[in-house]
């Protein structure tokens, strides 16, 4: 079985509120059910989820009641692309469910504390694919907080010890700088050897690299309990189905190893 | 708190597939914010759950692998209702999130098993409405059953102690005849001394009483462990928001009491 992420720069466009990328997500659920592999898929908030978190500072909890707006808002924006991947997926064939993490995932002070994992177990030993989301969570000291899809990534690898992680991104994998810059360059390989030198020549901003250190620092964290990862360029015709299958493709491979 | 369910034929046309009653909600729910009570919600499935569950005979659980995708199509499809439902409640004002059913609950052969009411209760306390559904849910013994309306609010309310348990029909409450027929005499108060009568009074075809048989026996159930129940036609302005707020209002009451 294999945990695949469906960054949300990839199923959406960031600079428009709402924005699904329809043909994108088609081509993807057709590479998905040409590799015929075994997935529990987790998906990221993109333009549904993100602006409203924002807007309404709920990264930082809730302390004005105003925010309760922003919780149902974003709660609702989530379910809503969550149902526009999972529909997708159907059309493409495959038999998929939405798996709502705000009902199996609960957190302590920013951590992720509790995650439910029967209903993903129940559905895959079916033979149905479940598919999870970044989400508007509970959270015991500060009302909510934002779970977002690469910690849920961590989160299922440890329960449900996959063969492999893939995360499926708008970008070729880590580059040595943003993007947008020229000569930006692919690191093919990242080990506990080159990571800090990796982690030193990425650029400071969010945005500019997808969120690409805040992704890192996630992966080798699983990397460090014996997951490796790959990053691979989903929106490349036949890159991400050749990664699910395991095969040679352009990306960035995350060794198992220790980080520390 | 009061647990308030919403009825498929309330909702939905239940003459055409997906057809969502969105005047009726808007005012259902404009009734529900002016009566200012706090709730948790459910919801049935009405046009959007029960044809798919009937064509792909998900109520016997799976036997066949083209049921699995009649277990896709049908979460989906609950959860669009779910959706419309919660972006309606947000827009009258009301602060409400969806509660995936099928990610909480849990059944062996047919009955309701496991029930998880964290998410639940959190949301309630943070301040905002919780709304579920009838689903379709994993299932130990059979794949998936399907879980319905009734059978979760006897579930929360079991769980939640609520005052009280208000249904929101398009019936004027329990009738001693089908509603389609001339002179339908509405039961104003069941208890355990007339039950036995109302039943034998009752039609046996399902959709003709709106399913008020299968209805009466849960509401029974939750009356024998100490919670009356109201039946309350909310087609008709107004009533719905008097049922919430405990007034005299045209009704039937399930009374409290020992019904075997």
């Amino acid at each position: 079985m294999i945990v695949l992420k469906l960054g949300g720069s990839l199923l959406t466009d960031k600079r428009r509120k709402f924005s699904f990328r329809e043909e994108v997500a088609r081509r993807v659920a057709r590479e998905i059910v040409q590799s015929g592999v075994e997935l529990v898929v987790v998906h990221g908030g993109g333009s549904f989820g993100h602006p409203l978190a924002v807007e309404y500072g709920l990264a930082e909890g809730i302390s004005r009641d105003e925010q309760l707006r922003g919780v149902a808002l974003t709660r609702g924006a989530m379910t809503r692309l969550n149902l526009l991947v999972v529909e997708t997926m159907i059309e493409a064939g495959l038999n998929a469910v939405g798996v709502q993490t705000s009902a199996i995932a609960a957190c302590e002070d920013g951590e992720l504390r509790r995650l439910e994992l029967a209903p993903v177990r129940g559905f895959l030993e079916l033979g149905i694919t479940p598919v999870l989301y970044g989400d508007v969570v509970l959270d015991s000291a500060r009302g909510v907080c934002i779970l977002s899809g690469d910690t849920l990534v961590a989160g299922l690898a440890q329960g449900l010890k996959p063969e492999r992680i893939v995360l499926a991104a708008d970008v070729d994998g880590v580059l040595d700088r943003s993007p947008a810059e020229e000569g930006a360059r692919l690191i093919p390989r990242i080990t506990p050897a080159n990571y800090r030198e990796v982690l030193a020549a990425l650029p400071s901003g969010e945005d500019a690299t997808g969120g690409m250190r805040r992704k890192l620092s996630e992966l080798v964290a699983i990397a460090g309990k014996g997951y490796s990862s790959v990053i691979v360029n989903a929106m490349v015709e036949g890159r991400l189905k050749k990664a699910l299958l395991g095969e040679r493709v352009k990306c960035t491979v995350v060794e198992r190893g220790d980080y520390r």
